[in-house]
């Protein structure tokens, strides 16, 4: 998922007057100022509907438990695949369809961290996805630990042959995954074997979290691994105790060559102008652990069973929303650059992309990249969400997965939810649809079904 | 540890007008009356001092990483036993000594349990203590998911030849863990080969959590151990869905000949009457998974602690405070027995007998078990701990290790603390020293120290 900052939510009623302001000062078409009242009843009937059963979790709990992760690569995914397309045809949706992309096959293979000096004790962890694996019976090195990239420069003289440890603790994702995303090369650069990070999360019940990284190719290559923040801090007190630590790292992971999968579409085809569409979705592919149901299976089932819900309602606006699980954003964002290259020539029919890649814990609103003149259309639609609490939206936002369509100049949008405890669980075992709340996941489905709806159905087509 | 209701610290106030109350209707001697005004100062200097750093969590960190786990049989507890041998004479304590226990080893194995059908996927256990092995090369069998031994005796039809998973959601801990220790027994009477639990506890990281279990001679012994709250909660919803579900568990534990080992014993002699004797600790041991920094090595550290600081402090009172490490708690309660079976002739000596086996989370009082006039005494102790929000005194109260010499007559107490989030990593993985406070921590050491200083100083013993 991306980064978002979030303003509280006691902000809304200002943000509101002020982009009624706005589109007096923009002159936007009168109709536009109408919104709130043109959609209203189509808003309620929406939120009634989403709310009233458990319908998408009891979804996203099938999706995620019949198939377990859903990995790049592995045959979990193309079975979940399969199952969507299967039902997505079941709920009567249009055009339902898979499009190939290939896809990067990482296979972690067997994996252990062991703790040998000053005592034998087995480390929870994770490779880290895209990592090369330690060389054969894997690297045994004392442990230099640092609290940072700067902490490491200081100790460069002491960290040849030795593995590294980065014990950051986690002050938000954008900053602290760079340990994850980097580590590797800056460890490899002052001589280390091998290195290894303290899981990126701001909780911890010894649970280690894997997620992408990234070779250079001025720097050679070395293992990367995740253990746990437990175990990060006991490392690091024992250098501070003046133990000896030396860790032995066995690592087996290797990128096989790409192999096809799929981005899976469901469409509501519009009444009046199908050409044009609104699209929008999450990422159907996960990490090799847990069962990703918030990262992102949440996101997919929650536009899928919003396009349900307008079916079922018989709210079918004048352009077509189109749903769509891109794959392998984990590990490539092949889904997300594969749906951009195919759709380039239609870049100018798209009117708006949104994305749910950040949970789907209770909405808050969404984040909003496009004109001043459509961010004060959108914020006409967010008095819609308001009564729910998720009304506010924010300038600026989006997805990874339709990045490269908001790379072409179309509007980008992204879900944004109540986050406390996202990264508890993003990226590890714990990432199942147990944390999720029904209704929670409801008022999801509520926000984006309402959002796409009214986007859809606009008489005049959000300006660029 | 042991189950305790903890009233709201709401009810101080009146509690501690109760006490002055009883104190008048019992006719309780003058001097009792003014023991807050006698030992006010020595308990500011207690908690200042007790609260001035970090020095208890630093123990304990070190104790817990050290030398890991301290299960019973197991070296890493006889070396954290040793260590804490050296520490306390190191500390100048009085009559250091460990006095032999032998104590029962039953060793894990390799272990694993794996969902075959309607998927594969590893399911994280913790074979649970005690338990048998299953047959060589395990047991694979159908799942039979149940809420409650109810709902197992209405599908007592349906669970020959099953392994059976009681799926049941954690109330507390006394209610829930029931099915910890009795489901071996319960599954086994109607005909399962193995049986699993959902893991007790009120929260889970996909992190299994172990314990103790009982078997019964009337009934065949069968392979009983945990799952998470994640799987177990999946595994009910794909019976509730209609799949068949197969599992393979795998366990190799075995019970090994007793071992010796040692109750670790430091006191701070009396200057008046030395014989008379407030026995105050924790038990050393812990399972084999985590470190055992809050269930028990917080409450061997924090009266250790206690009688650290009375001795640094010059405060030495007219009877021996006695802090004693219980070995064997877990699995065997031997160091608990043992030292009622050492002790049994000085049992009248012992004038009251203290536990911390909650966690050393924020302290907020004690519950305590003898007779109402000693109650009202204790609840005048209490009020020294009133400032700190630690001054709650209950009636009722004690603990696994102090029972044996409680059940001679001994008063009893149990250090009462703070308990929302002990139960999430009590027995798994997870309980590690950063989990408590060190502010927390050296408010339990205060606490300890005060009560205890304050029972073996006053000039009336105690009252049976």
């Amino acid at each position: 998922m991306r980064i978002r900052h979030e303003p509280p939510y006691r902000t809304l009623v200002g943000r509101a007057a002020l982009g009624l302001g706005l589109l007096a000062l923009l002159n936007v078409p009168a109709q536009a100022q109408d919104i709130a009242t043109r959609y209203r009843d189509a808003a309620n009937r929406i939120l009634v509907r989403a709310t009233g059963d458990s319908a998408a979790w009891r979804r996203l709990a099938e999706l995620t438990e019949r198939f377990g992760n859903r990995f790049s690569g592995s045959i979990g995914l193309e079975r979940a695949l399969d199952w969507m397309l299967e039902e997505m045809r079941k709920d009567g949706l249009d055009n339902v369809r898979g499009e190939p992309v290939m896809i990067p096959k990482w296979v972690r293979g067997e994996e252990s961290a062991e703790l040998i000096e000053p005592r034998s004790q087995s480390l929870p962890m994770l490779g880290l996805g895209g990592s090369i694996s330690t060389p054969p019976g894997g690297v045994m090195a004392e442990v230099l630990v640092v609290s940072s990239f700067d902490d490491l420069k200081a100790k460069a003289a002491q960290a040849r042959g030795k593995i590294v440890l980065f014990d950051v603790p986690f002050t938000d994702y954008g900053e602290t995954v760079q340990y994850r995303s980097n580590g590797a090369v800056e460890a490899a650069r002052v001589g280390a074997v091998a290195s290894l990070i303290r899981s990126v999360t701001p909780y911890s019940h010894r649970t280690p979290h894997t997620g992408g990284m990234r070779y250079d190719s001025t720097v050679h290559k070395i293992a990367h691994a995740a253990i746990t923040v437990e175990d990060a801090e006991m490392l690091h007190r024992m250098q501070d105790r003046g133990d000896r630590i030396v860790v032995k790292l066995v690592m087996s992971a290797r990128a096989l060559p790409d192999v096809p999968s799929r981005n899976v579409i469901a469409e509501l085809r519009g009444t009046e102008r199908p050409n044009e569409v609104v699209v929008m979705g999450g990422h159907s592919d996960s990490w090799d652990v847990g069962r990703g149901a918030m990262d992102d299976g949440g996101g997919v089932v929650a536009a899928w069973e919003a396009i349900r819900l307008l079916k079922e309602l018989g709210l079918r606006p004048r352009r077509t929303i189109r749903v769509v699980g891109w794959v392998n954003e984990e590990n490539g964002l092949r889904g997300g650059n594969a749906y951009r290259d195919r759709y380039r020539e239609e870049a100018a029919n798209h009117v708006l992309a949104i994305e749910s890649d950040g949970g789907v814990f209770k909405p808050q609103g969404f984040g909003f990249s496009g004109s001043a003149e459509a961010l004060a259309i959108v914020r006409q639609i967010g008095t819609l969400l308001a009564p729910f609490g998720a009304g506010t939206i924010d300038s600026g936002g989006g997805g990874a997965d339709i990045g490269p369509m908001m790379e072409l100049g179309v509007p980008g949008m992204g879900l944004n939810v109540e986050g406390t405890r996202y990264f508890w669980y993003h990226h590890s075992d714990a990432d199942t649809v147990d944390k999720l709340d029904p209704h929670d996941l409801g008022l999801c489905v509520a926000a984006m079904a309402i959002m796409a709806y009214v986007v859809a159905d606009l008489p005049v087509k959000l300006p660029r």
